[in-house]
């Protein structure tokens, strides 16, 4: 193999999206080899628009086809688990689309699918991990530059939503369509980036508004307290109805901090001294002389990274990711093994709100699943407006 | 009365900056009346500094000895209720410390017995309300330059104390000498700040760390979510091991939004069209190009206000505020009866820590007490280091 031939199945917004950015020749050793979606429509677009790509409206006939290597699942966040087991089954590498799947239940499937076909390649579309301001967040937190982690807090309110948003389809922000608000659809890229770069909390406590600015059923705002069961903590806020959106992450470790600010600049703090040793050697006086300038003229020493955006960038960076990996083995940045943990945490983050207390991870995935089905449930008698 | 006699009760850190600022002519209309302290080594010291001022090793006796108008609570926080109202019992105007009382049941005896005495001056030493910085968040809240409050936010962590200082008294940071930790000694001024501007929540649920980074039985870290019951909530973050504290208060409101950084600098945004009018008329899209330059340039307009930090001018302002209240009725920036807030909040919790899960305001004020009680009978089975 040459090239990888991808199979777009979900022919939507990101799915036009990645068939640009490869169409343009932006992916290394990446064609399109078909597209997949059941909406004539987009038959029609495509048949117009890439006239030599063949078009399936069942993607089993896709993956049978021949005619593909790899596909992507830019369907509803419900049928990635279902699909990317078909794909694998047939030896078709499969880049499933953020998140994973809904509920952990069916993403172990997947997982545990996928650790049966080890030469064929499975990865998650965790795009804002190729980000490199995030890759440096995640390096210094490994190399241990701010020692062990103490406190992790973002508040990540930059993913306004309008109600016209959520009026565009009948799927949008329902239990049944997406099984979630915002948790589901927008923060699944910082839910993973936090887990990635500070790892996974024992315990969560959430309180979370349903339709609180939004007519929807589902999230539109979340505060939720993560604790990692060593003493450290961390809070997790995200909502869809704050046009002035915040985002600023902050990990205070015990050599040190690191803020970043807008996803654009880094600024890190390392002590010269461990704060540890501080307590320990310090006393209050000599801290009161520090803090008016009378004593050493610093504790600490300050670094700022400012980090340029490129839109498109990160989704083409997994996608030649995933191609190299195909092709000559390239680690994964983001291997699809690695999904479950952030839809992991985010159902610990709707379960703690349904249940009005912490829960511990990881969760009992069955009665997870039951109280999804539920909201589902009880979904069908309300009426949503669209 | 031309200017008012105070009586200091307590002659500890605050008492002596107190007993400076007045000797030295800095606070108007106010004069020291007495001394009163039960350790002789400080009653040698004033002999010695203010040979002129009456000295007292009980306060009752001060109180009834005719040399102060006036008197405040430089003591232990479980003293300040009990002497407020022996002062008040004798017409003595009181400024109470802060907190105004460890548990809410003392603070609202207090209160109502002060409120039999309508004309005695009744006050709480809350001096960062006199912050300029302060004062200004509040009257654009008030105002409702912001509109409708959604979310308040603050992460106030600029409370470092190393080991040293909490080994200097047997007392400090100890469930039967404080009453609590952090939230008890330190962090009172930014509890009382925050429902002072943005109201009392209905609900807290806490994640508090008792003896996290310190030797100490009380809490060293702090994480409070705040529900205010309107579908509003906070989120409050404090911690005495943090050396590069940060202090960042965000208040998110319909119509805009408030960052305070290191309560040095206010940022103010404010929306030319209302969140509520623009979810309602903007499209995604229409967002998508505002946020890419396409559109109109704006959204909002940005006030910055920078302020400067003057250490021990809001103390002075406090004890003038207090002697103006007595001799001409000047409005208390504030009265005795809010200090019962501050404490019904730390309060709330502690208690949502103790039992593990979300707790209602206002509190039920004999079971937190018999809580509090449990803290302290077990404490005296552990060995404190000093």
């Amino acid at each position: 193999m040459e090239k990888v031939r991808l199979g777009i199945i979900g022919f939507g917004q990101q799915g036009g999206n990645y068939t640009r950015f490869i169409t343009e020749g932006k992916v290394k050793n990446m064609v399109i080899g078909a597209f997949c979606d059941i909406d004539p429509a987009k038959k029609e677009y495509c048949a117009e628009n890439y006239p030599d790509v063949p078009f399936f409206d069942n993607y089993i006939e896709m993956l049978e086809s021949g005619k593909v290597d790899a596909i992507v699942t830019t369907v509803p966040h419900y049928l990635h688990p279902e699909i990317g087991i078909e794909a694998l089954k047939r030896n078709i590498h499969t880049l499933v689309e953020k998140p994973a799947g809904v509920y952990t239940k069916q993403v172990k499937e997947l997982n545990d699918f996928a650790a049966t076909k080890p030469d064929v390649t499975f990865a998650v579309f965790f795009n804002q991990r190729t980000n490199p301001l995030y890759q440096k967040v995640k390096e210094l937190i490994d190399n241990g530059e701010i020692g062990s982690i103490r406190r992790t807090n973002w508040m990540i309110t930059t993913w306004w939503r309008p109600q016209g948003y959520y009026d565009m389809g009948a799927w949008r922000a329902t239990w049944g369509g997406e099984g979630g608000g915002v948790l589901v659809n927008q923060a699944p890229h910082q839910i993973d980036l936090l887990q990635w770069i500070c790892g996974m909390p024992k315990k969560v406590y959430s309180n979370l508004k349903y339709g609180y600015q939004r007519n929807i059923p589902v999230e539109d705002e979340v505060t939720a307290i993560l604790d990692y069961g060593n003493g450290a903590t961390g809070v997790f806020i995200t909502c869809t109805h704050d046009v002035l959106g915040t985002d600023r992450f902050e990990i205070l470790g015990d050599k040190g901090k690191i803020i970043v600010d807008n996803s654009r600049k880094i600024t890190i703090k390392r002590l010269f001294l461990s704060e540890p040793e501080m307590s320990a050697t310090l006393g209050w006086g000599d801290i009161g002389k520090l803090t008016r300038g009378e004593g050493p003229s610093k504790i600490y020493s300050e670094e700022v990274i400012e980090f340029q955006s490129v839109w498109g960038q990160q989704h083409i960076n997994i996608l030649e990711n995933f191609a190299a990996n195909i092709l000559d083995g390239t680690e994964l940045v983001a291997p699809g093994s690695d999904g479950i943990h952030g839809v992991a945490l985010a159902n610990a983050i709707h379960l703690s709100s349904w249940l009005g207390k912490e829960v511990e991870l990881p969760l009992d995935e069955d009665f997870f699943l039951a109280e999804l089905n539920k909201k589902i449930e009880e979904e069908k008698g309300v009426t949503v407006q669209n």
